[in-house]
């Protein structure tokens, strides 16, 4: 049986207080209409259909040839949203699945649950309905002796009995296509908000003879609705549970999974552990056995396994098996580190390639670079690597010792195994095993320090009879 | 109306195990007693009396004018507290809050709802209730069948029927001022802790013929008394709550609600985006599409829109639109940085000015500094604004380019569009258009580096056969 | 009486899915195993027989001697495990604790009323259960008239009316410890698994005329036993929630407890204030008055009291009274601060020893060193211990100035009251009272600016050119 996906994305979302899209605010690090149709295509839709409005073109741009569009012009109800996306796909001999855009949570596990009921059932029509303990606001499943639907009453309709079920429709529907768009047609505006709705084709079939089922949700948070931020942050935090769960049940252990922020397509080795406070993001891929954070910021990079990083910032890095970042350190884009590499704290490297076992203990900075294997940069060494015009390229071969505080000015080349000593400002390459020195001879001025003191003081107390 | 506030702040707290005053104890960076008052402050009390006991010089330094003082020497029970205002405010047609300091959470729509309802059921008497599952341990509002209530009975006191009641007194209440006390100079003290209970008012009340009534709360929460740091630790998680769903609503995306800290009086416009473990304090106020966290801790700073701080921590600073701070960047009180400045990796900004466009993008200090526009600091370039006795200043102006590893030492002028070479300590003033050096020429020495180390590694061999 | 703890240790744990075996997955930094023999230690069990199986030697290795084992080779039963005991402990008078070592949060507290119902009662066997909404899958604890255990029924043999039951067996059990050993010998393994369950004794007890009693736990969260990784990181909550506790009612302020990470043996002085994101492990102990946070991270540290803590990592450290760290400094192992010492931003001390007073405020490296008191160290200056081989000593004495971004080269001292002038690299000896500089004069070369600009333009083109 094909399947068409039909998302509802043209609402404008006012609640929202926002210069952004409803459907393009982003829950774990994915804007809420890319979760929807990455779940269609989980399921693998002959055809998905967005209806925009609002925000057409930013929809559009971000979902790109990911689906069909059909513009909903005016908003005037779910039914003749739907309604829009006849034009392209009413044809068709299919099942099709109607989904709101601003419903991020429902799972792929769901909608294959609700299609396989729909047709062991024979269901014209199958609603995504789900229990809760405070029905009040929400439509009401009303269903017959044998289970089916018979209709869906909206709240102030209810009778005082039907105001008691706690079964409440979800938005979210599968239909046999050309059924759901005969009906449509049928659908009439005669209600206080003069509106379409898609609930109206229920009773429609229904008075068809048709059959109507229900398909129960087992946790009724997937079907979360994002209208206001409040609702955004929860949605945000019932997808956190589900990516943190899914990680946690394949061997990852993670300290305190309610402040671990691990976006959808991050994956992690077994035995991995994760500290507190950790965000993993983007495509970023972790090995076995590493212990990350707490307090580590991991943005589309790969960590090899046995690797450690706390406290530390990276993008678009690679860390090398068994090497250790931070704390307090920041790999930026290009940052490629070898095995066994020590990038200590107060560190930056940047577009660099680092040889394994190679350290950079503290308050450096490495940008523009090719280091070998094996080399010691002491504390405070930097690359200078940029003169205000160009960035040039500092190569440090094996086995080289770089002192303390040592400005490399770029271009520059230093050899295999040489050493350049601490305090140096070096300009010129130092070939391979040669020692480089660039500072001036220590002079001490005996009893010196009391005179300058007593010249700064009187500075200080005429700077104070001044003011 | 007039309305006058009574703050019951004089018990000591002992299960607090504190140093510090029970209502002195912040929530959300306010002391609770600060809070009730504010709350009453937004009410428009003609009077606020705070009954002040143990450590009631504290309170009163903290207050201020904001409140009268009524001192309760010996603490002989609630009603015994509220008679100590009977000096100051017995004589007034009015209607008196009795609200406790240590109930931080009562809100001013609660109040307001309170007095709504005294006013129109012609109460003397209206007491806050809650209705809780667990009533456990507290006194339960019995009622009429016209509503109104009848008396309040203790735990000990109830009977089974009464004990089942879920309704219960949060200690806060609204009373006709003369009504309130006159019923006060008739409570007696003739119970098993031989105090006087501001309760035993409704009972005389009911006597008189008075109608006495219950406004139940919205929120149980709301009446959270705080008697050890177990309980303020639930009235700040309360009250973090409070304000981060107002932010919410007013448009500020808030990824983990649950680890994002704000203060009551921080503002934030819409659009921005906090990250988690974001701290904002004092009378910080955020632009609009910002993008704050995570871990951004900022104490009574000026953010502008559209600014990017991460993993960095502010204080009295000002951040111009546009400008970017962190990962780890330390403003310190009087940075003041123009738009589109870029505070990298490793740096503080300390009493000093910084123009549009400048950048500072890892491992500096400027301090007490006049940075112009369009500067660029190299990697490690720091001011040298302290020589043990004074503080002076650096100016820097447009377009300068100071190298890494610089050191300005101040009092130091580099003028505009100058050009420090990397390594170089400043100690004079470089004009316009100049380039300084302050650097000793690089040596290389030929074969020296496996010389040097054959050196080091004898001493480490020898220090080992000393060990 | 004597008591027996045997703790069960013997599984796998697949759906751990780990190369570390169960029992030692750590929770709040012990291994779960570990909680579970602490707490028998604290009952002071006379005897206390750990049964291992898989990773019986790693176990061992674990616990050393605080316990005796027995070995379960095949994994058949918990009757099974509990009579691999038997040997070493069957013939004693004594009451027996039986424990799972995945069972980490029962507590002292339980266990000791559970001994106290199992004497008061005159029981041959008393079980550990809980009452709880979900009973299903456990089994259900039956009771006669008197209260006492008649059976324990297994989810798939209950009736009707026995599922309905919501007190369950946690699987913790007191016993008589020969009547249990003799009872064990009649244990069959005539079911569907062919094991031999602990639960087929309270059988043979009630048939022999023995009392079975069930004590119920207060907090069924006690009982959490941990399967695989979801259940540990709710295990690490509510251990974390318990240990929280207990320093709030010790009067320790906690922001927010939900992210505050203490492990078991940390000590913490009253008003004390912990930030969130704080981490505290190991043997760390805080004194009074601290604020420590936020995004403090702190392992075998001696803190004093006054001291305030923020965004930094410390490991084997000790901090005197009133001295501040932070934000962002690294205190590793052997920094040894004394009172009123400041260590400021991106600063890393190692094995070194500070003074009282003593100032190190940015961008700077103490390393194997020797610090007097009200010492200040200038922005960037560190010491430069290592050369490749040797890591020697720097000593500064009392009083001393070490200007900004100054290189101390180990081994060398620094008199008292001897001043260093910034920039300098420092190779020998100050005498007290001597002023050292060493670097190199300022050349201003006029209007040099521009055709060095010009310069680096013109390379910019011609690598542009050339791409």
């Amino acid at each position: 049986m094909k399947i068409i996906g039909i998302v509802l994305a043209a609402g404008q979302g006012k609640r929202m207080k926002s210069k952004l899209y409803k459907v393009l605010h982003p829950v774990c690090g994915k804007p809420m209409v890319g979760h929807v149709v990455s779940t269609l295509e989980g399921l693998q839709t002959s055809r998905t259909v967005v209806v925009v409005g609002h925000g057409a073109e930013a929809v559009q741009a971000y979902l790109g040839e990911r689906a069909e569009y059909a513009l909903q012009e005016q908003q005037l109800g779910t039914g003749h949203a739907v309604l829009q996306a006849g034009p392209l796909v009413a044809d068709e001999d299919a099942l099709t699945l109607v989904v709101c855009g601003d419903t991020p949570l429902i799972s792929e596990e769901t909608l294959q649950g609700m299609i396989g009921l729909h047709q062991e059932r024979g269901a014209a029509a199958t609603i995504l309905t789900a229990v809760v303990e405070q029905p009040k606001g929400y439509g009401r499943i009303i269903r017959d002796a044998q289970g089916f639907v018979t209709k869906i009453v909206e709240e102030k309709d209810c009778t005082d009995e039907e105001r008691l079920v706690k079964e409440i429709n979800t938005g979210t529907y599968c239909f046999d296509n050309r059924k759901l768009f005969a009906a449509l047609a049928e659908v009439k505006n005669e209600n206080s908000q003069n509106e379409y709705y898609i609930t109206d084709v229920i009773g429609i079939l229904n008075s068809q003879g048709e059959r109507v089922d229900g398909y129960v949700l087992d946790d009724a948070a997937e079907s979360i609705g994002v209208n206001d931020r409040l609702a955004l942050s929860e949605a945000e935090q019932a997808m956190r549970v589900r990516i943190n769960r899914k990680h946690m049940l394949g061997g990852v252990t993670i300290i305190d999974p309610a402040s671990t922020y691990i976006e959808a397509d991050v994956r992690i080795g077994a035995d991995t552990v994760l500290h507190p406070g950790t965000v993993l993001r983007g495509s970023t891929v972790v090995g076995e056995d590493a212990s990350i954070g707490p307090q580590a910021d991991i943005l589309d990079s790969k960590i090899g396994s046995g690797v450690a990083v706390k406290y530390s910032v990276l993008q678009d890095a690679v860390v090398g098996d068994g090497s250790s970042v931070g704390p307090f350190a920041y790999l930026r884009p290009g940052a490629d580190l070898g095995q066994n590499v020590k990038i200590g704290d107060f560190v930056e490297i940047k577009n660099a390639k680092l040889g394994d076992d190679t350290k950079v203990s503290h308050l450096s900075y490495i940008g523009d670079a090719q280091i070998g294997r094996n080399v010691n940069f002491g504390c405070g060494a930097i690359t200078v690597n940029y003169d205000g015009f160009n960035k040039q390229l500092t190569e440090v071969e094996d086995d080289a010792f770089v002192g303390s505080n040592v400005n490399l000015i770029a271009p520059v080349k230093i050899g295999k195994g040489a050493y350049v000593v601490a305090g140096s400002t070096i300009t010129h390459n130092v070939e391979s095993g040669d020692l480089a020195i660039a500072r001036e001879r220590q002079v001490n001025k005996s009893g010196y320090a009391d005179k300058l003191r007593a010249k700064f003081a009187a500075k200080k107390a005429a700077s104070k009879l001044k003011s």
